[in-house]
């Protein structure tokens, strides 16, 4: 195996898989090996009080520093504003395909919504429950491959609702719309993941399953000036501003999965924020895009500027030797790397705790099975 | 102090909590301590895996058996018949004051509640927004010290909906009440505690952090014969036929509370199930509200005939000794018997996972202090 430089191989980051397993999956996914040894530590006794995490009380001082410690990492590490308030509430972004037009749209008000994905097309099905919604972008047509470029969003708008890294189809917005209304975005697979200007949203919204900790939370991050103005009554959990006035504690929060976001968002602050790791993202995306275009066995499924760094999705020409790929990959401890069912193919995902080593050991094995079958 | 028999001794039940602490918390509470054991080894490295239970995806092989496994423990240990469904989703019991009613009530109709506690309120509160209401019996005005008995439930209400245990103020349901509507409950803290008909119920739910596993998850048990009769359109994520259809996976689920919950419902089989655990929970109550009764310095504070065995709610009869109680109790490693702050004094919360030899503790601890003061 070559050599890698990685500017965080020096500040403990595992080299691999906690057992050895170099895991692709697209979510839940790999966390980081101190995160994991952490956390397993808690939940046997946590922090020498002779508890476990999680027969600790969520209103208990204890738990409170966890939680306002996890709050006070995602505004440091995003670098928002006091305008922008943190939030994890329970569920994941299917949640929010219904929560943000309940607390954002008038049922006679239009929101703009963009298409660019499975995810997106649920958004917007849920939107339609709460107001009218103009899709004024869809990528639907040509099998999500791209990411829309000439559209325009009108003023009078609600709001405009993009999902930033597209799962399923591996493609990602590389420019943030600029837009006179607010801006929502579902950013499940790739908060924290690159520098933006976080504060140019209004809303954003995070399964936690994939950059930021474990399945069974929601990162939520919304601008409360946009909050308070629609007319329909909201139920009591689906109010933001509900959840802002409690601090993120309107009722039991659930405990072990803010706990290891706080320790996931620790680790990202020591490893050197969102910068450090967008340098490491594109070092591991550029690996393994290299590959895909060099080798000639595989290639790349959409437009080479929308490419995600998340989620690279790639197919191989021959597909009959699809499966014998797999079942290689498998053999020298890759897993996670098939495709999504509506996609096919291979699709790797290399969120923030994905180790550099890592895509070199797939790109390896793919010149491997390349010199192999070629 | 004093030998204790119990059922459990010989089959590996703690006999205090992991650090030597006798955890009496509300909720998130104690849990079995082989479950704090296995979950935090299958942190590092699930089953051999080499995988951490929090990087496996939820629609792998693996998670699938877990999420399988969990179900078929609740049906079998609650004895549900085929009409009833188990779910697992995301959120605690204050979701469910909404999604109950926006699944069952229609806008013009009525639905008859009982109003025995805070949490009952609050369910009252959320299901006004999608129809009407008709408090049926209250003991609000009482300090919600007792359960209504003589009352009368309209047979032309949707449902009638119950909380079988209240939390802060200590009561119970000994005898559910039979009533030809479906009946609704919130069941959050004395599910799985004692032996009742769970098929008279058509809709059960329970946030899982005090007898079914870890905060973070909702363990929902719904007769599908009531589903599909309302004209709202239900958003996707909140419709329960959804979630049925999709066996407790339409969207990721909270991986490692759904994970908890199994090894917790596979404690409470292997320890005998309901009926075994039953027994121990009333050795419990028993012990403790015995010395309530005869020790001169504390007395109960709800009618006796209603009394909890979950969640033994008690004060002391010269207030200055409150906090001195409270502090010695501490020093003998006794945590989570502060009263909830609205009603004030102690509370000790007896869940299934709460062993006899802590309760034996606190006695003793009462005994002791009351011989000091008295």
């Amino acid at each position: 195996m070559k050599e890698v430089n990685s500017p965080f191989r020096s500040q403990g980051t595992p080299l691999e898989g906690i057992g050895g397993v170099h895991n692709f999956n697209a979510g839940p996914s790999i966390l980081p090996k101190q995160v994991f040894e952490e956390a397993s530590l808690a939940v046997l006794n946590y922090n020498d009080t002779g508890l476990s995490i999680l027969e600790i009380g969520h209103r208990t001082p204890i738990f409170q520093a966890i939680m306002d410690e996890a709050r006070a990492l995602v505004k440091a590490l995003m670098r928002l504003n006091n305008e922008h308030e943190v939030l994890f509430l329970h569920g994941g972004a299917s949640t929010q395909f219904m929560q943000v037009p309940m607390n954002l749209l008038n049922e006679k008000e239009t929101a703009a919504y963009s298409d660019t994905d499975i995810w997106g097309a649920k958004a917007i099905k849920e939107a339609k429950l709460y107001g009218n919604v103009d899709v004024v972008c869809s990528s639907k047509e040509a099998g999500y491959t791209f990411i829309p470029k000439d559209f325009a969003v009108p003023n009078d708008a609600k709001y405009f609702h993009i999902t930033t890294n597209n799962t399923i189809y591996g493609t990602q917005w590389q420019k943030i719309p600029n837009v006179s209304i607010p801006l929502v975005a579902d950013m499940s697979s790739d908060i924290l993941s690159r520098q933006i200007d976080f504060n140019s949203f209004d809303l954003i919204y995070a399964g936690a399953q994939k950059n930021v900790g474990a399945a069974g939370v929601n990162l939520v991050v919304v601008n409360k000036n946009i909050l308070g103005k629609v007319k329909r009554v909201i139920p009591t959990i689906m109010d933001y501003r509900n959840h802002i006035k409690e601090g993120s504690m309107l009722n039991t929060p659930p405990v072990f999965a803010v706990y290891v976001c706080m320790l996931t968002l620790r680790w990202l602050k020591n490893m050197g924020g969102v910068a450090a790791i967008e340098q490491l993202n594109n070092e591991k995306a550029s690996l393994l895009y290299d590959e895909i275009d060099n080798n000639p066995l595989f290639f790349g499924t959409v437009a080479k500027e929308d490419r995600s760094k998340m989620n690279v999705c790639f197919m191989i020409k021959d597909k009959e030797h699809e499966e014998a790929f797999l079942a290689f990959a498998k053999q020298q401890n890759i897993i996670g790397i098939k495709g999504h069912r509506t996609a096919g193919g291979f699709r790797a995902s290399l969120y923030n705790a994905a180790p550099l080593t890592s895509v070199q050991v797939l790109v390896d094995v793919m010149k491997e099975f390349s010199n192999k079958v070629g």
